[in-house]
């Protein structure tokens, strides 16, 4: 069925008044989108970007150039409007929800927030688990449950984006713990650390990692993919040992939204990193994704590439919050409109 | 004047709140624009993209894919909107006209399109001349007087597009002579021709392209640049040599979107030649030029690094008529409406 469809799809993409493959990277999202929908005919409905914000122990270690508490104030720029998320969504036609997963300030006063606060900031992971059993599994449902409810209303295409004061680290370690690789190869600059300050950054992340790994009673460089770890309870452990609570529930939301085959707009190096962990759970969560850009963050190219998931965007960009995601959308309803509006060479009565 | 506007667009820039830097190539966007307009608070009106459409003698000797009838039927295909520049200028906001500059049919029964013919189709420029000097400096003047009527209708910001079976042939002419490269580095597929086809399509543009050099009184690798033709002289008579009646419009367009300070949105591979015979009028109209896309088509990114202008989109495109500026459109509002609406660190209270 799906094969056939897929036949289907590119002989009708093929058949539109234009070169064979002479709209490139449109052609292969056309593709996927309907794909994703399983129609020759997709459409795209109240798209939304959903912001998490959450705060990180590990800020402690001064692996950041922005101070903790920029976290709450950034929240409090996004529910007034103000941040590059909501001039990029306003500019592109995506409506914008911000969720409060585990902000370290009291945010109850901020009327157009969605409250889900886990608890006011992570543990610092280089001393023991960012988060409990528990906290994980709430996060991963909290996330997945305004999937519901943004499927329930009718919405078939979801950005994720995040805002959390050194939600690069716990970025990072997801990366280094899932993929495998040394940490110096998973960590970057963030919001602007430089020289001395990312040496710093990298030292504190390996020890953390380290911890994380002994205390996922295996020992460091053990293949935790060969582990006796289901693969579910893999992401469950390491969001818990390094994660954060924005990321948790951007796991549980791309799963539940690739659950709903809804297109699912994938932005920067966290929100991949959240993807490592909802494709551990399920890989088919990859079939719903759309990859928009690629970060300038050191670690993101590497992530993309492992995902053999080209970005439609490559402009230098290092800012998170769903900016990347905002920015590919027109690309991606093109896309969908060309499918569905373009002329065939039979239609036009065009010489092939 | 335009160096301190310069100065303070990028303080007002570093001073939103994100990072330095950290919306990597739409800051230079946001500054390029605000430096077109000289002003901290650009807008763009009526952005619309303009679509000449002529054909090509040179059409005659097999360079294409498509036979040359495929010109006036993708005209007829404009009309109608079914087009994928149809489709991607409504999706993103673009108004849309369509010039006959030199279509080799009748195409008066076509109400919307703008009739500038100036003759049925190019003279083939293997064995003479493309146009007459009266023809070049009419096709020129054509263009500018459809940007007076813009730019008088309101608009500041112009895409300009094309239509023309075997219009790659005379962009890689007229590369080849104004950039003083071998035809082989500037002949590509175009819309598909491919191996035995390809190696005929640069057979012939070389012995055109030397036949064009000693019409202009030189000898084969004389330097041009070096002539005694002033620069103005030189772009009408390399047009009148190889050129195409579309792509002098584009060229005239351009100079004069340039002289009424208009964002010109620069597209791909032939679009980039017409700007190649506008710089070579006057050099400052790169002052205003937003590099949207690059091609596919082999000739562009050499173009372009000539240019020393890297461009938005890179989405393996290379079918021309204004595509890849209606899909990077979206950017450039979004680097306007970031510079106009984001929050300082200031007006938002965050901590620096």
């Amino acid at each position: 069925m799906s094969g056939d469809l897929a036949i289907r799809l590119q002989a009708k993409i093929d058949g539109k008044t234009k070169p064979p493959g002479a709209l490139g990277e449109l052609e292969a999202l056309a593709l996927k989108i309907g794909l994703i929908q399983q129609t020759l005919t997709p459409s795209l409905h109240q798209p939304t970007l959903v912001v998490f914000a959450g705060d990180h122990g590990i800020a402690a270690e001064g692996v950041s150039a922005f101070p903790a508490e920029v976290t709450a104030q950034m929240v409090a720029n996004f529910a007034a409007g103000g941040a590059a998320v909501n001039v990029f969504a306003r500019s592109n036609g995506l409506a914008l929800k911000i969720v409060d997963a585990g902000v370290a300030a009291d945010l109850s006063a901020h009327a157009p927030l969605i409250h889900r606060k886990i608890r006011p900031g992570t543990s610092n992971s280089l001393h023991g688990p960012a988060m409990t059993a528990q906290e994980a599994h709430a996060a991963l449902a909290a996330g997945a449950a305004i999937i519901d409810e943004l499927h329930g209303d009718g919405s078939n295409v979801v950005g994720l984006g995040e805002m959390g004061i050194a939600n690069t680290s716990a970025a990072a370690m997801i990366m280094a713990l899932l993929l495998e690789l040394p940490v110096e190869q998973c960590t970057g600059a963030g919001t602007g650390v430089t020289d001395g300050a990312l040496a710093r950054k990298i030292d504190v992340l390996t020890r953390a990692v380290a911890r994380a790994h002994q205390a996922m009673a295996g020992r460091p460089g053990l293949m935790l993919a060969q582990d006796t770890l289901t693969q579910g309870a893999l992401t469950q452990r390491v969001l818990e040992e390094v994660g954060g609570f924005e990321i948790g529930m951007m796991a549980g939301a791309m799963a539940r939204a690739a659950h709903h085959r809804m297109v699912i707009l994938i932005d920067g190096f966290i929100a991949t990193a959240a993807l490592l962990l909802a494709k551990t759970m399920d890989a088919s969560v990859l079939e719903c994704c759309v990859f928009c850009h690629q970060s300038d963050e050191r670690g993101h190219r590497l992530m993309l590439e492992h995902l053999d998931a080209p970005p439609l965007l490559k402009l230098g960009m290092r800012l998170g919050e769903g900016t990347g995601a905002a920015l590919a959308f027109p690309l991606i309803r093109s896309a969908v409109a060309f499918l569905n509006e373009m002329a065939s060479f039979e239609e036009a009565g065009i010489s092939g």
